[in-house]
């Protein structure tokens, strides 16, 4: 790992704007990757898209309390800062804002964004509250980081369409990028949450990604009913116990509704639980019209 | 009234932005002065405080169907366009941004803001959904426009309370100002609602004027029990029959929690109904400690 010498860590929401504007003034634009920290190749694999996508590259560390039920794991999230630094500064980020947790909320804040309809379904019904939160840390941010670009993960699909939806809907002036999974070799998509699987349970955590691969390879030969692809998956869960298989649907990927038929832009998510840890993966495809 | 040459009317979000970014990149700053059109002086001393602000004067005329009830009068409220940029024009304002509707609320629009707590309250129990409206319009301009100030009138005290709060809240780069009530010569608060009014009604209206400036004169003579100031407006309005006090309070006028005895910056709002007419007037002042 060779540590560049020039990244900024601010912990200043001012120093940070800034920081962006005068690259702004002086014609440089900015993408800008939020993370909760404890980066792996997948979030790596969003820096290295926003350095494709701009001259300057802002990363976030924050472990947004917003965005965490009462029962979740706020608390518990793994957190590296120093490790998480040295990453982003091998990767050549120019900037990485650090705020404190006290200062994103401070005592009477008030104000929160919802994008209604989206942020219910899916992931949102099995965790109500979430991606509210969610939207309003990223408008937070990018109300701070004021950058041209803002690149997002596929692993969230559903907080890309929300956050999607919300930057459109604000006429917000950032372009959105969206960057693939990144997978284990065995097909386990990476996760920050994936180093609480036991050994047996990594063991088995394929079963996500196995799932996905068949209902891609059906849809591509000619399936179009959202039924039999549903059943797929379950036939592929049943065969692994230790996982648990949470939620699963076929939606259209801008909308999120649930499909019968397969047509148009095609999402596929999928929750399970292996043991306490709760795990997401998913498929996104386009249907060719087919006549039937 | 003098026609200046330069004020550019322009329909679309991407070339406000230009604008605004133009100036910026060459150092000259921007307020931002938002409303509904069928503008009148206290709209106009907005103008001319946002011309003593910054280098630029940007304003908006959007008659915003989200903050409307639906038994409300959107459809209804006035409008002249041709007028209130002859009027823009003539105060030198350099850029009003007239959006089509549509545009700012194209089909599948689903994202909302809210400022809990202080939207609920005061007018917000008498107009649900209108401050949540007033919000997003607002959050949705200053992403078009992103000036360096907002200026805000007193009129709308619980409106920029919360626009304030909003702005806070959501780590915006814009400085607010707030521009003081204009009165015709009774004391009637400008509004482009005045115009509903019979000749009979307009005679009543200053009731509510009248009933503020008993709260003001009691409170400067030591009264610190918001029930007795309370007692005043309604004594004031038992005077007078054509007009019925819809609500009144006396609150903390940044949380705008009701006070039991006054302290700090007291805001008092009124609104009262004069015929089918709903009109509001407010004052704040600040007590000084007593040691009662």
């Amino acid at each position: 790992m060779t540590a560049g010498p020039r990244m900024r860590v601010l912990r200043s929401p001012e120093a940070v704007r800034r920081q962006v504007r005068a690259w702004r003034a002086a014609g440089e634009r900015t993408a800008f990757v939020p993370t909760m920290g404890y980066l792996h190749d997948g979030h790596l694999s969003l820096v290295r898209r926003a350095r494709r996508n701009a001259d300057r590259v802002a990363a976030s560390i924050f472990v947004n309390p917003a965005q965490f039920g009462p029962r979740e794991d706020f608390g518990a999230y793994p957190r590296d800062l120093p490790r998480d630094l040295g990453l982003l500064r091998s990767e050549g980020v120019d900037l990485c804002f650090v705020p404190a947790t006290g200062r994103m909320y401070p005592p009477g804040h008030r104000t929160e964004v919802h994008v209604t309809g989206l942020e219910d379904v899916l992931e949102g019904a099995s965790r109500p509250g979430h991606f509210g939160g969610v939207a309003l840390v990223v408008l937070k941010l990018l109300h701070v980081v004021e950058p041209d670009v803002l690149v997002l993960g596929q692993k969230d699909a559903q907080q890309a369409v929300i956050l999607e939806r919300m930057i459109a809907d604000l006429d917000l002036a950032v372009r959105v990028a969206r960057g693939p999974i990144v997978r284990e070799p065995d097909g386990l998509a990476m996760s920050s949450r994936n180093v609480y699987l036991s050994p047996e349970e990594r063991r088995a955590a394929p079963v996500l990604r196995r799932s996905l691969v068949r209902v891609e390879r059906a849809a591509r030969n000619g399936e179009r009913s959202a039924a039999r692809l549903l059943k797929l998956v379950r036939d592929e869960f049943a065969r692994e116990p230790r996982a648990r298989l949470d939620t699963v649907a076929v939606v259209d990927a801008a909308s999120l509704e649930p499909l019968k038929r397969l047509r148009g832009r095609v999402l596929v998510p999928v929750a399970a639980r292996l043991g306490r840890t709760r795990l997401i993966d998913n498929v996104e495809f386009t249907v060719e019209e087919d006549g039937r």
